[in-house]
């Protein structure tokens, strides 16, 4: 049973749909020209929906200007989201360019008293709406007062097709148990709504990464999740547009959506020359940074003969290093099959020139 | 239903025991002093097995060195794996002390003819086989032949708690495929192998730490997986013991094992003071590696109002930020409790101290 489409801005999410990646701006909403330039680069990162807080009238008065500049720059395919908690209705009511500026309004009934008002608001000016509960700000039962907050919303006038719901947990084993409960009761009551998924306060370094991928993973693949979200603490020096890389992981992992090229390259073990493999590992990974439009590619770089042919075969250029024990001789495959043996120095310039060739780049 | 209970020297994994940790060297294994160094890294990292490739008669000699340096070092727990392809009968025949040294063998019965000699030799000296296909080196339906190479260990002798299975592939949704498969097959001939997972060539940088995760994370939510491996090419500068690093951040995701502190954290937004909140995020990060040894430790870094006194009620010990918006006044809470206030430029400092005196290390 799938969800209704719903449409937010130029974004469709649900009724089966491709899973769509969203992040949210850490910049201060009211610096116009820094929210345009990370709603930039997080939507070139590949976030088609972006999150903004809406906490005060600066910058309920800066989404209309962040709306119309990112117009101007072509940009108007991107979906922009307000996260409204405590004030929302007061600064929708009193900011009408603001209300219809933005293509979601994301309430969490735990923090805003107007829940019906804030309802009313949108279905006035034609705009979904996620209601969010999250673990944090939330005690008791998740399952039944989200979709209790979905009926009121429903009954308040508010169509299926404009509500997308989420249920948000720092604890990944909670987050799971909790999505499980909620798409059976939704299939139960034969209402399907359409759902936003991420591990919140998922961290910094490794623990952020591995915590979200497995909790978001394990969701999709039980095909729960419409739109997914990773929220990591950026380390310092570290783009917001990491948590984007790993949402298009998640989904290339799953093969639920491809996002650029694809390498297969063995971890090395005792039989290669680990500083030789990974340096060529590192460079050919590099080196298809500009085939990132190639979405569908899969290159293989493997490092000895152990399991080098046949993931070689499989990828659609590949290249297998000599193991130390082994003649000294790279093997070059193309659609699966062995084309070129490369000796010398020479071996990684000649395997990237077949690649810029094969691939026909200029 | 569950495996039975299969030792690997003193490590002990299926029947329901906790999920084991094992990492791979990529030294030379003709390397001693390498080697050696690089086993300690790995166990003193999280790795409870490790496993080296012997590929050549310098390994094979080398190995009982290893295994008695790593002893007389005080490291006599971990439990150490040859890794032999094409050759493993003729080098485990040839050098009886190798073929006692260590604690299992893997076998790839498509790089192997010898496949009933080498069972053989692990049956005489009493060790554990793991019997391992790579979709790499395996065409055919791989879940029908890795049950039949069990079925052919057993009736050659080897008893089931002496064998470990594994199915590789580099492509995740064939991986998760084949498991699940495997393990439906397993209970239905009512013979339950203990089962060695691991995504393998899952390549580098963010895409190699999510492919893992989600592929590992899925099976064990399933309760499919004994022992895990996470395969990464390491980045120029990377140490090996990131792969360890993955997989204790996995287990630590699903609640199967803990192995120190976990601290939620928010991932910022237009609420905070991005600079400030991740600087003490990153600050207080590294203060709590000091406390690795406090394995179910849950500490929380909030950045605001919004999800800051749930989360931080939820944790031993936590500290929310204010927001731009809010009185900039810290909270701390220990044990659900909100315990201090703290103002001014000394924030970080004071709660470093409360976090030292509550956890009572000097």
């Amino acid at each position: 049973m799938k969800s209704e489409i719903v449409k937010i801005g130029k974004v469709q999410i649900g009724g089966g749909l491709p899973v769509v990646i969203q992040s949210m701006t850490d910049t201060h909403t009211s610096d116009i020209g820094a929210t345009v330039q990370q709603c930039i680069e997080l939507y070139d990162a590949g976030a088609e929906m972006v999150r903004m807080t809406i906490n005060d009238e600066a910058s309920a008065k800066a989404v209309p200007e962040i709306r119309k500049i990112l117009d101007a720059k072509g940009y108007n395919d991107i979906a922009l989201i307000g996260d409204f908690h405590f004030n929302g209705h007061i600064l929708l009511n009193k900011y009408p360019l603001l209300t219809k500026s933005i293509d979601k309004y994301r309430i969490n009934p735990a923090n805003e008293k107007s829940f019906e008002e804030f309802i009313r608001i949108a279905i006035e000016n034609d705009k979904v709406v996620r209601i969010g509960l999250n673990k944090g700000s939330f005690d008791g039962d998740i399952v039944k007062a989200i979709l209790q907050y979905a009926e009121k919303a429903e009954k308040t006038g508010l169509k299926r097709n404009k509500i997308v719901l989420s249920l948000k947990s720092s604890d990944a084993v909670d987050f799971i148990k909790d999505h499980e409960r909620l798409s059976e009761e939704m299939k139960k009551n034969k209402k399907i709504y359409a759902l936003h998924i991420g591990l919140t306060e998922a961290g910094t370094g490794i623990q952020g990464i591995v915590s979200s991928s497995v909790a978001t993973g394990i969701l999709l693949q039980k095909g729960i999740g419409d739109t997914i979200r990773v929220s990591i603490t950026p380390g310092k020096n570290e783009s917001r547009t990491k948590e984007v890389e790993v949402c298009k992981n998640i989904l290339q992992t799953l093969g639920l959506r491809n996002f650029g090229p694809h390498i297969t390259s063995c971890p090395g073990c005792g039989r290669t020359n680990k500083k030789y493999f990974q340096e060529m590992v590192e460079k050919i990974n590099d080196h298809a940074k500009k085939y990132k439009n190639a979405k569908d590619l899969h290159l293989a770089v493997m490092g000895c003969v152990v399991n080098g042919p046949g993931e070689c075969k499989k990828a659609d250029i590949a290249i297998m290093l000599p193991g130390d024990q082994e003649k000294q001789t790279a093997q070059v495959y193309i659609k699966g099959k062995l084309t070129n043996s490369l000796n010398g120095k020479n071996i990684l310039k000649e395997f990237l020139e077949i690649l810029d060739k094969t691939l026909q780049i200029r």
